[in-house]
Order: C-alpha cells, then structure tokens, then sequence
C-alpha cells in the first residue's frame, strides 16, 4: 500500500464523517512533518476536519502527535508542581505579565511560553519587548535555569517545541482552517503539554475581541481543551471570560506594560484584577500551595498588597536582560510622537465598546500586526477613559490614541467613535466570569 | 487587496456554505491555472465545495472558467450540427465505437474526444489503440481535417483543451475530491464544449460499474450536466443506464473491439444495441436529420442493415491509421497467452455480476490501469458467457479470462466466481434505461 493510497483513505474517512483511529492521525501528522504528505493533502483533510468534525479522540490523538513532533521539556528536577495559564487571548489581554509574578511569588512554577499577536490580539512576546533590553529567545537551559531561579520563565516558542502545530498552523492560516474547535484545542494545547507543566489554567474568552465569537462556542472549545488536559493526566480548569469590551484601559505594547506596573503596585483597573486573581489563584491551588481555590485567590491578593509580585517582576525582567529603570518610572520612558484624545459626540451611557473594531484600530496606529511578518511599535496603541456602563459627557475624552504615524489619526478617529456606541440609558451590567469548566463539568461560575 | 486574501476570503466563504460569485470562481479557476493560486489553496477550496455543494450558476461558471482556460475548437466551417455523446464511464461500455460510425453515417458530424481508461472502467482510446496502427493523437487541424472528410474523429485530448481540468482533475484525484457532482459536471462539460459540439448526448449510468453507485446521485448529475448544456445554448440530452453488470459480453480493449464489429454487423449483444440505438438515434435528432428521436432510432438500425455503419467504421479505422485487415477478420488478430474458464459451481439463476469487480478482476488481467502511468495490455480481458438472470448448470462456463499475467489466473478466478452470484430463483428483471433528462425536466423512460 502507497503512502499516498493511505493519504487519500485517510482524507476520504474524514470527509465521509467517519472516524480516525490514533494511527492514522499519527501517521498524517508524522507524515507531514516530515514531509513526506504534502501541503495540498494535509489542507484537504484540514477542511474535511474543520467541516466535519473531530470527536474527543481524534482531537486527544492530533494533539499527542503534535506533541511529541518535537520535545517535551523536562522539568522533574525542579521541586514542585509546575502551573501555567493560557488564554485564547483577546484585546488588552496583559494577564500573563501579571499573573505569572504573582503565581511564581507564591511558590509555584511558572513555565510561561507565549506567542505573538496577530490581527485584532495582541500577544505577550511582543509586550514584553516592548520593555529595553527584555529578550523572550532562549536556549532550552536558559529557560530551565531562568524558572528554577525565578520560579517563572517568560519565553517565546522554539523550533524544537511542536514543529507540527507551527507548519500545520502556517497552512491552516493561507486555507481557511484556523476557526476549528479541534484544531485550535489541538494546536494550544500541543504547545502547553511540551513546556513540562504539571497543571494547566486557561481563559478561554468570547465576544466581539475574542476568535470565539459566541459563549456557546466558547464553552465547547473549553470542554474540548479540558478533556484533552484530563486525558494526558494535566489537571485543566477553564473559565470563560467576556471579551466584549478590552480589558483594563490600556491597549499596546508598552501601554499595557505600564498599566501592568499599575497592577502589580496596586493600583489596577478592577475587571483586569478581577480576572487576574481568579485565575491566580487557580494556579496556586493547582500548584498545591493553597488548598482552595479561594485560598489561592487571597493569596494572590496578599502578594500585591506586599509588594512580593511587584518585586518578582522586577527579577524576572531583569533576569531576561530587561531594563528595571524603566519598570521603576515607567513615565519616562518611550512615548509615541501623536498623541490625540478621542471626544464624546453626544451625553448618554456607554453601551458597547466594540473589542474587534478597537483591536483593528490598535493595528492601524502601530501597535500589531496584520501579516506574521510585521513589525510592532513597541509605544503604540491607545488608553481608555471610560468602559461600559459609564456615564458620558458630550466633549468629554473617550479614549486617547497614541501612534507615530500622523496619516492614520485621522481614520482611527472615525474607527474609535463608531466602536463606541453611547445611549440615553446604560444597559444591563454583564458578568465578566460565566463559566467554570472542569474534569466535573461546565458550572456557571458564581463569584 | 493582496492575491492571497483574495483566495482566503473565497475558500471561507464556501467553508460557510455561501455562494460565490462567477467574478469570484472566474479568479479562483483562472489564477490557479497559470500557476499564482498553490495546489494547498485549491484543495482546502475543492473540499469545502464537495462538502458544502456548488449551486448551478457556480458549476456553470466553474464550467465556463474551465472551458475558457484553453482553446474552444471553432467547426463553423464544417456543414451541419455537430454533436457529441458522453459517457460517465461503465464496465464494457464500448458505446462510442459503434454508434459514433452510425451517426456519420446519417450525416450528423461527431467531432468526439475521449479520455483513457482508470481503475474498474475502460476508455475508449485505450480500445482505439488496441488495433494496430491506429493513432489518437491528432493535431487541431488533422482533427478538423478527419472530421470534415469522414464526418466523425476519434481523438485523444490535446492539452490545448481545458488545461485547468487537467489540473483540476490530478489534484482531486490525490484530496479525496472526485465523486463530487458539480466538480465532475464542470470536468465533463468543459472538455465536450470546447469541441466546438452543437448538441450532446449524455449516458449516465448508475449501479455497481458506475461511478454513481445509486440512481439518485446519477439523476443529480444528469440534471446538473444537462443545466451546463442548456445555460450554454446547447442541446442537451441525458440517459440513466443501469451498470449493476457490464453491457454486452466482452469487456477488455481488442475484446470489446470485436464486440463493436459484431454489434456494426449486426450481431451484437442486446442490451449493448439497445442502448446504441437509442443514443445514437437521440444524436442524429438533435443533428437535425431525423425529426423525433423514435425516427433517428429507425435511421439508426438501417445503418446497421444496410452495411453504411460499418463502412463509415472501417473508413474511420482507415483514415487514423489503423489496419483495417484485423477489423475485416477479427479471428485473425492477437489473443492472450492463456485463455482460461470459469465455471459455475452449482445451478441456478444469474442474480448479480457485481460489475466494479469484473472491472477491477479486468485491470488485474492487464486490460486496465491502477494508476494513470500504467500501460495497458490490448489482449487481456474476458468474455462472459452468461448474463444476469440466466439460467446456469453446475460445471458450465461463465466467463473466459484472457490474460498473458500467468500468475493472476488463480485470484481472477476466484474473483469471477464471488462476482458472479448463482441463486435458485431468478430475480426481477430490471430496466436498462431508467430515466430522460433534458431541459423540460426529468421523466420516468419509458421504451
């Protein structure tokens, strides 16, 4: 029987909606990592998978494939159970940089690698070079001996993490495939299983400036993304965020760096703690340094009030080659050359903040990328003045845009005011956190 | 607007079941063609349009792009209605070598290009080439030439006609992307108009030796064939064949050319005369020279009688090259090295001669091909002896395998006997022709 005999049963299974055994997954992932199945192959099974599904043992196999195409770091010599977050990621999502100090202040491992943005999200590599001197590209015994100094490591993904998940990923992008609960559970969660973690926090977030536009997808993408942690014996907990509105006020690079600062002193936006804290505080009790989740929580809270989260991340920039100077007086660092304020058209009550439109703006100014290969201005972005639900006054600022690019000031004027929508009367406050997905269930979450 | 986003954006919408605009398909056929869309795109696209379905105006403009993507042949100089027959491809479907001479011989032109032979079912060029010295490949303007001269051709494709079928047509094959009704009407209805046809006939078949295994897909894409036909100002007639068992007795190149001798002097089997007639009657209708099809019929079967078919035929034979001594005594030319018979292991009557096995025991013999480099042996076949729903004895023969594979003769053997299945009583005759589609809508055939 020829490879490609094989290929095309295994296209044909998928499209006639029957199911794959792990070793045909495992033969085209293998495959195609080694080049041996090509491109336009692998993109007509993704199609098939997108169009018709992939069943939780399906998406179980394509990620233990993708897993182990490449290495699964080994972190047994380091004491303790190693805890790590991943969100689905969303407009002014700077969680991580925040979350991560507190967790490893507390005492659990923080092996963090992250990726960059694209499109309408930003991505915490790029908000952290945004900071002088912070490099996110280490060897593998760099980031060992950076989390066992620090008890947490910000990195940017290897070659030698997933090979699969990147080609399959790249090709997903030019075939119209990306939007596919199991390849995106599948792809996520390849890349966590190979850090070395123990246990695995995820935010998994809907709305306007999320990928998943409805709740109802988002919760079976958290079911999914669960039983696949459960299943390779990760302890999962999800839990499903309103991405709305952005989170917090800042959105950039550096912005969001500065209004981390914030956090970590004490003094941050309350949708972005109320979020940051549960989720800390999640890892700590997954971490077993808390026997609660709400134990986890307070601690968290505890680590702000003494400053230890704060001083954790100053050792963790300045262990990745960071400048501290500027974490200390973050307001005399870079700026962006046009800064302008965006103004009320009319009094009334914030009724949505459209997330999409805003994240777009945030490319337009500088601050994100529209194709893999562009470059970021680390200052760009803009900074809120109000959320929904708040009150307005015709001429008052809404949001203020920061870009050194003076021709699109004008445009992003427009796009911010029509993302923005002001009524006579306020809606209906929504819940921020609404669902709780574990190995038990999918629980409304009761705060 | 770059190229790729273009072609993203089209591939999403078809992944959401919208239709597409013939601008949209015009850029998707004609840039993949000239090489600026890759195979990746095109097969993530050709699956969500098996999947998803292409509405009629999106497989007439499929058609159209492919149609245009190469030369459209210009017969105006040529006297008369030229049309064509197409057949979707059967075990033993010798059709085109008999009734494509008795057309001629009416004075219809037939200006017929045929494709080779694929796995179970045989192809018309391939029985072409089994007599000696005939030649299918002909230049555009030697085609012209036969056909002015002879009022028929029998040609190969040239890769002047519809290069993007070509294309098309090699990338499915390897996604798991053929058995789709809108990609296989666009494939068949490109290459028979660029012929430079005024009118078709279509012979859809259904049943085991088809590609449509069930009646209801073949109705689909007979209705879908004849709406090309129509939207592009041709006549266009369909026929549902039944395929459950191979028409006539001989299946195999030079064996079937022989059948097709029998059959031009009046000796041939009938259900293989019955079909003829009535595409061949259908064809000199919609030529013009008969004023209903039961005429063109009469005219049909006088051509047989009166010796004009199979003149025409050894004219035809004559002007591509072929030798005309073999056609004149059959008995004389080649025959497989061992000739072997399969004999009924009990009595009863015939209930089923599963055809795609007969087609796949036939390639076995060497009469076809696994893959599309495979060269195919002219003398290899069989010859049943016995039809569904005749009586049998214990000891007498079925079929004779003709092969010169001496080691194939055991498994062919044992294929026979499980393709051919003996029961005590005879079961209900079914009809060979089934169903009319034309433009006024389809009808229940009624002889």
């Amino acid at each position: 029987m020829s490879s490609s005999f094989n290929t095309v049963s295994i296209i044909r299974k998928k499209r006639e909606k029957e199911s794959l055994s792990s070793e045909e997954i495992s033969y085209l992932i293998g495959s195609y990592t080694k080049g041996d199945i090509p491109d336009y192959q692998m993109s007509a099974f993704l199609m098939a998978a997108y169009l018709n599904g992939l069943n939780t043992e399906e998406a179980a196999a394509l990620t233990h494939s993708m897993l182990h195409s490449g290495i699964i770091v080994d972190l047994s010599h380091i004491p303790g159970l190693k805890v790590d977050k991943h969100s689905t990621g969303g407009v002014g999502d700077k969680l991580s940089l925040i979350l991560a100090p507190i967790v490893a202040a507390c005492g659990v491992p923080v092996p963090m690698i992250s990726g960059r943005g694209l499109g309408h999200t930003g991505g915490t590599l790029d908000k952290l070079e945004s900071i002088p001197g912070f490099t996110v590209d280490v060897t593998l015994e760099r980031y060992k001996e950076i989390l066992e100094k620090q008890n947490m490591v910000l990195a940017g993904q290897t070659s030698e993490i997933a090979p699969a998940d990147k080609k399959l990923y790249a090709l997903r992008d030019v075939t119209a495939t990306v939007e596919s609960i199991p390849l995106i559970a599948g792809s996520i969660m390849s890349k966590k299983l190979a850090e070395g973690i123990d246990a695995l926090v995820l935010d998994v977030k809907f709305g306007s400036g999320a990928f998943m536009k409805n709740q109802q997808d988002a919760i079976a993408l958290a079911e999914t993304l669960v039983g696949i942690g459960e299943e390779f014996g990760k302890q999962t907990i999800a839990y499903l965020t309103n991405m709305e509105q952005p989170l917090g006020y800042a959105v950039g690079n550096w912005l969001e760096v500065k209004e981390c600062i914030d956090c970590l002193q004490g003094d941050g936006p309350e949708d972005v703690m109320e979020i940051t804290h549960l989720l800390a505080g999640t890892m700590i009790f997954l971490g077993e340094k808390a026997d609660t989740i709400e134990e986890g929580v307070k601690m968290s809270k505890e680590t702000i009030q003494d400053g230890a989260a704060f001083q954790k991340w100053l050792d963790i920039v300045k262990e990745h080659g960071g400048d501290i100077s500027v974490i200390k007086t973050p307001e005399s660092y870079t700026d962006a050359k046009f800064i302008v304020d965006v103004e009320a058209k009319k009094n009334g009550y914030i009724t949505e903040m459209n997330a999409f439109s805003l994240g777009m703006m945030s490319v337009e100014l500088g601050a994100g990328r529209r194709a893999k290969e562009d470059d970021v201005d680390p200052s760009a972005g803009f900074i809120l003045h109000k959320k929904i639900g708040d009150r307005v006054e015709t001429g008052e600022t809404l949001c203020t845009l920061h870009t050194n690019k003076k021709d699109v000031v004008e445009q992003c004027k427009q796009m911010c005011t029509r993302a923005i929508n002001i009524q006579r009367k306020a809606a209906e406050k929504r819940d921020q956190i609404t669902y709780k997905i574990d190995k038990s269930g999918t629980h409304k979450y009761v705060r």
